[in-house]
This record gives C-alpha cells, structure tokens and sequence, in this order.
C-alpha cells in the first residue's frame, strides 16, 4: 500500500519534471544528438569519399580486387557504426513515439546493416580468396568475427523476443521484460565491438595500402584515414554518453529503470 | 513530508535488501571481480612474457632501441589497462572501506599508472627519433596522444578535486558532488581510448615486426599478440559490466545513484 502511493508519487513527480524540462536541458539533449547524427552520416561520407578520391572506387570482378576490396571497409563502416549507432540511438531520438514503432524502426536499421556486415564480409572473403591470403589470422578479423556473430544472434534474439512474441503479448511480458537489459548490454557490446574493429582495420589498410614510408610523411591519405577512426572513437564517446544520461530517456523507461534500481 | 518517509521507507529497503543478498548475486559479484582480476594481472603477464619470448626482453642503449621500444607496449599495457583499470574498480572491490580509504588506493593506484605511462611514452619518442621515425603519424599515435591527455587532466583534477580540497570539507561538497558524475565519465572514455589505443598499436607491432608473411601464416607470436588484444576487449567488456551493474555499487552511492535519478 505504502509501495503504491509512493510510486504514484514517483511518477507524478517525473511529470512535473517532464514539463518544467528547463532550456538548457532541452539545449544539450538537442546539441548532443545533432552533433551523433552529423558524425554518423559524416562517417560513412568520409569513407565513401576516401575510396572515391583515393582508392578509385568500388567494383566487384575477378580483375579488379582492390576495387572490391574497397566495399569492405565502406560497407562494414555504414553497418556497424552510421545504422547500428542510429538503431541504438532510436530509443533516445524517437521519445514521443509509441514503444512498438521505436522497436520496429530500430529492427529495420538493423535490417539495413544487416546486408551491409554480410556483403562487407563476403567482399574481403572473396578477396583473400583471389589474392591467396589467409583468412582470420589477424587481430581485426578475430574482433571482426566476434562482433558479427553477436550481431546476428543479437538480430535473430530481437526479432524473435520482441517483435514475434508479441503475438502472445501478455504471457511473455515477463520474459521479454527480462531479456530487455541483456538484449541492451550485448547491443552495446558489439557495438564497441564493431568501432575496435574499424580502428584496427584502419591501422591495418593503412599500412598495407599507403605503406609505412609515405604514412609516417603524413600524407593525405593516411590523414583521411586517421580522421575516419578518430569519428569512430568520437561516436563511441557520444553514443556511450548519450545512453548513460538518463535525462535522454523517455519518462516511461526512465521511471521502469529507477524502479529496477530500487526494486534491487 | 511524504517525500521524506518514501525516503526513509527507500532506505529501510536497502538495509533489508542488503542483508537478504542472495548466494546467487554474491557468486556472480565474485565471479566477475575474479574474472577481472585473472584478466587484468594476466594480460600485462602475456605482455611481458611475449616480450621476453619472442622479443629479447628490454634495455636503454643507444645500441638496442628495438629493447627499448619493448617497454613502451609493456608499460602501456599496465598503465593504462591494469593499474587503469584496477583502479576503476576499486569503487565495486572496496565496499566495505572507508569511502576516503577507497579514493587514496584509486589515487595510488593511478599513482602507479603514472609513470608506467609517462616512461612508456618517452620509450617510443626516444625509439622514433633514434631511428629517425616520425613522430604522431598513425591513428594508434592520434588516439595514445588524446588517451594521454585525458589521463593527466584526470589525474590533476582528481587529486586536486577529491584530495586537497577535502582540506575545506563541508565549503566545497557540493562542489565535488558536482564533478563526480563528470570525473566517472572521462575516466571511463580514458579507459576506452586506452584500450582502443592497445589494439591499434598491437595491431602495428605485429605488421611490423612479424611481418604480413608470417602474421598471415599463423605463427605463434601473431596467435600471441592477438590473445592481448582480445584479453584488452574483454577486461573492457568485463569493466562495462561491473560499472553497469547497479547491484555492484556501495549501498551509499547506489542510494545516491537512485537519488539523482529520482530528483531529476
């Protein structure tokens, strides 16, 4: 009884709260998903005009591997980090929709990473393939290889959990409520997966397409390079700080999280 | 007037739900703190011991700079991941200090991160310009250089923040209050970028000192230099893990966790 009014209380209080939101609130939460939104999409421009301006495009022939190779990078960059981190971000941008239209977005901008990671994938595959390079012999495609196989579990756990047992909404509310923070965590999980393996997969094509000599002299390329996996880190840091405030949450999550805290 | 019984009714549930922790959350608080403990001891073990198996061990002389560059991912590796990273958790570790006890092992411990981080750095510098390497070409550089930064403001303001200024306690509480949440997140994004740093320099070392022959050949050495940069992934899955668990958290700051999320 007492439990009842005090949680009345509570969540009379984040109404109050919800419209005495002060400007300045409104202002950082306006300024830091402006700022992930431009480094997301700038991302993948700045690979795409990277392999445009200096690595002659894309294609996918038996005579051109290098032009196929360039699918890898651009792809897995678009995948894991600008549709991953904006599917993540959903929860956070769209807060006025209802819950079941955040849900099926967020499993659509994974349906669109999804081709993404595979083509990517089979891109470099076939690519070692036709040069006669090992595959799985470094530590990016160790990361790599992690962070898609938590990809598609995570994809295939989602889309079973949240979206197919809907059909029997209410006897599964309770395993679906207890599967949200894993499903959460292990997102997260792959991806920072995903931003290690574009950072070592940087390092990696750097080296083997600019070559120590001329990236040691700084040239443009290997700046280019740099300036792609520096975004990656800088939307690691906003994504991360962007989910741990919990100002950014919608009033319905935020009082079911507070209401885990203290149910502990 | 409500507000304070639905307070003191809240910490009443702490004290009950302290003594009524079950078996299983202690084994699984244990299980992590061991896991954690094994990972963070055991990747500066590795480092060390690929060093003195594969790499000759270490040594200052002009004559030897290969010796001397071997301190700089063994120092880095301890500075910044395990002593970094014991550290961060000494906050879940130390729940039955003092709370001034815990902030002097967490100064002391990045006290001993310190110089480990500053000797490593001038390793590499000194290895560079003895060899006529530029300096600050690579994304793994870019990333140290930033990671470095960060330590070193972190490390002023902590001490300066949450050691000296205890020196007029009840005048700057608040202030110090303030800074918490602020010091916690770039602490955690140093701890990242470490970590980011790790796996892009370990990434260059095995291209440049293994080859791409024999790194694509499997040898042990390459098998080696990948398990730290996966030991380094995990010790940051691991971190994430404990620092997200509100379960893990001193009954004191999880009541101040729950506070600040109620009073938002």
């Amino acid at each position: 009884m007492a439990r009842g009014k005090s949680q009345t209380q509570r969540s009379r209080s984040y109404e109050s709260d919800d419209h005495e939101r002060g400007a300045c609130e409104w202002c950082e939460y306006a300024l830091v998903i402006t700022l992930a939104t431009i480094l997301l999409i700038g991302v993948s421009a700045l690979t795409v005009f990277w392999v445009f301006y200096y690595r002659e495009g894309y294609a996918w022939a038996d005579d051109l591997p290098d032009k196929q190779f360039n699918l890898h990078p651009t792809l897995m960059v678009a995948g894991f980090i600008t549709f991953s981190g904006f599917s993540v971000l959903l929860y956070r941008i769209c807060r006025c929709f209802r819950r079941i239209y955040v849900k099926l977005l967020h499993a659509i901008f994974h349906a669109l990473a999804f081709p993404c990671i595979v083509i990517g994938f089979l891109a470099v595959l076939d690519y070692h393939n036709k040069k006669g390079i090992n595959n799985f012999y470094s530590l990016h495609s160790w990361i790599g290889f992690v962070a898609m196989g938590l990809f598609g579990i995570q994809y295939a756990v989602g889309f079973f959990s949240f979206l197919l047992l809907l059909i029997c909404n209410k006897g599964t509310a309770g395993f679906r409520a207890s599967l949200v923070p894993i499903h959460a965590a292990f997102g997260i999980l792959t991806f920072v997966l995903g931003v290690c393996a574009c950072l070592t997969g940087l390092t990696e094509k750097a080296l083997f397409s600019i070559g120590v000599e001329r990236y040691s002299g700084m040239v443009d390329e290997g700046i280019i390079i740099n300036a792609i996996g520096v975004a990656c880190i800088a939307i690691l840091a906003v994504v991360m700080y962007i989910l741990s405030r919990n100002k950014f949450r919608t009033p319905e999550s935020r009082g079911q999280h507070i209401r885990a805290s203290v149910d502990l």
